[in-house]
């Protein structure tokens, strides 16, 4: 019995890229060898990572624009080091809105001076700040789309004359927006772009080289650029599951494709948050994230009904993460409307069972 | 048809690992969910790493040495800097026997002094050197068990007072030695353990936390110790393709069972490098590694009628690394007798036609 997997990432990929990856794990591309033992050096696999980065930009749109998009390991948090390492010089600009950018701030610490132009932790990001101001001296602003954890979510990003950074991975290629505001972004692929075990790191070229550091060559974005992402082994198969989600994606329609039924299946989830008068929404209205919704159940005593309904119902990965509590319905691309639907109809059961 | 495989890394895997982990992407464990949408923190991935790290030092007999077990990311190119940034405060002895020991170098240099202990560059690295002396106050002497490229292996490791980092990547595994000798063990997976896209580290806890810099956390031993390798999220499906290749090891009698496989192997191939008067043998007799078989042909005009008898028989893989040229029968654990015999067999009728 295939499950309702709303799991925060890992999470669920389309059904499609699990049938082929599984069958290239077995006999890749018809070439009597598994995805698993071909060299990447190898002309197939070098199509796969071309691909991969020729499609990762085209559905950004940034195509002939300055930018290089790089498949590299060690997930989101080895960028928060790699981002300071490449660019900070003196002084950095952080919008903390939740525990990644923390983290993300933390790491920078360690290479100059950061300040937080702003912070939601006075109610435990529920929100994001808005009308901040930013040194025009730093080096860069650096800011998290989308909060994982507390379920908000960047509309309007800050216009400033520094290079902008965006750590998105858990809502890159889910909605549109103008990505040449960018000039580098980052995503852990275990979200919306394919399993865990590689990281997109998108980056304008003209923004690196800046730094009077030295940087050891697996941290340093030049050098993959130099070797277009090959410089070592990369992660062979987390790239090629990666490339036929893309692929997907761009079948749908591209980022706008998706984004639409993405809007569809959150309008569903948060109609029923704030119909239900047994639920309610954790993060500010106008700041709820499309990628995953968070609430809270108003009487601790349904927890165990819930729950139970949940499991029987096939639902999966609901369960809030401990700095919220309560639950977290993560809606990513690939997770079916009839997902959604099958747990909003939970949510009512409960209501009629309560 | 099946080929045979004779890659230098990504390279061959059991195939039973290749039809485990396919199935794992359609339904990991009867849990109706895939391997590649499992949250890392469930339960069933929790067992997964679990079992890795315990195999990994059980098939090592480092178990209960005080050493410590890691499923990292980045490749053993990560392993270069993050060995110096760990351990290196002053200055680090460092043997070089190739193209990876060098560039272990390079990325050291960065963080103190190195001093290269000897080097057998001299011959293009066709041999290891011996009788160098060791300087008592490096931090530690860094060498390369296995010479992927060169194809030399270390028979005898030196004895020292001081810490023993070894870059195992092309021959952990394989052979029996007293792993208690070594401090720090590092390995990419895409040889002898595992998919490309997670990297095996094996420390002994005691020899962290002397050095004065700060290390940011995705660089810190100390750190992936504290979560138990699970800081951020892991490769999921890497460590669980490497968990079921050291099952497999463990099932073929240890690291003593796939070895005599190995010397079985490599006498058939050397054998006839040896005896066939058309090839010749690129490595010191001596320092022969038993994973690597790097060889010529005497006479370049028999190139093309080689290689397309290679073909013929459905061999993969066997073109040498440019800094060698020539070629490489990588013959790792899971390469299968027949596909030497195969080889072998190829080369004979090489010299009938010629
Ligand atoms: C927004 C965000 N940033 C960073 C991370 C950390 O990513 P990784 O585990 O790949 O290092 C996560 C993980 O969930 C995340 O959601
Ligand atoms: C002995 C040795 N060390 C290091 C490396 C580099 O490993 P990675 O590509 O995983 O960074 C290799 C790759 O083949 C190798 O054979
Ligand atoms: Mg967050
Ligand atoms: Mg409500
Ligand atoms: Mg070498
Ligand atoms: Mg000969």
């Amino acid at each position: 019995m295939k499950k309702h997997n709303f799991s925060a990432g890992p999470c669920i990929l389309p059904q499609s890229v699990f049938k082929e990856s599984s069958e290239a794990i077995l006999n890749f591309n018809h070439s009597g060898l598994s995805i698993l033992e071909i060299s990447h050096r190898s002309k197939d696999f070098m199509a796969v990572m071309e691909e991969a980065q020729h499609l990762a930009l085209d559905l950004l749109r940034l195509e002939d624009k300055g930018y290089k998009a790089l498949f590299l390991q060690g997930g989101a948090s080895t960028q928060f080091l790699m981002a300071a390492y490449n660019l900070l010089e003196k002084k950095a600009a952080y919008l903390n809105t939740g525990t990644w950018s923390s983290k993300a701030i933390k790491e920078a610490k360690l290479f100059g001076e950061v300040e937080e132009v702003a912070s939601s932790k006075d109610k435990n990001f529920n929100y994001i700040p808005k009308n901040y101001s930013i040194p025009a001296d730093a080096d860069y602003l650096h800011c998290t789309s989308n909060n994982t954890i507390f379920g908000t979510q960047i509309k309007e990003f800050p216009t400033v004359n520094i290079p902008l950074v965006c750590d998105m991975s858990s809502d890159i290629f889910s909605r549109e927006l103008d990505f040449s505001k960018f000039d580098l972004i980052y995503a852990g692929a275990q979200k919306n772009m394919g399993p865990a075990g590689t990281t997109l790191v998108v980056v304008k070229e003209d923004i690196l080289g800046k730094v009077s550091r030295q940087i050891p060559s697996m941290l340093d974005y030049q050098v993959h650029i130099g070797k277009d992402s090959m410089f070592n082994t990369p992660p062979v198969f987390a790239v090629y599951t990666s490339m036929l989600t893309l692929r997907w994606i761009k079948q749908k329609g591209g980022i706008a494709g998706v984004q639409k039924l993405n809007e569809e299946k959150a309008a569903l989830m948060y109609g029923e948050i704030d119909r239900n008068p047994l639920f309610e929404g954790f993060a500010a209205l106008e700041d709820r994230s499309m990628m995953n919704a968070t609430f809270n159940l108003k009487d601790e005593k349904l927890k165990d009904l819930f729950e139970d309904l949940a499991k029987v119902a096939h639902i999966n990965g609901i369960n809030g993460h401990r700095s919220v509590g309560g639950y977290r319905a993560s809606m990513y691309n690939a997770l079916p409307k009839e997902s959604v639907e099958v747990l909003v109809n939970v949510m009512k059961e409960l209501e009629t069972q309560a």
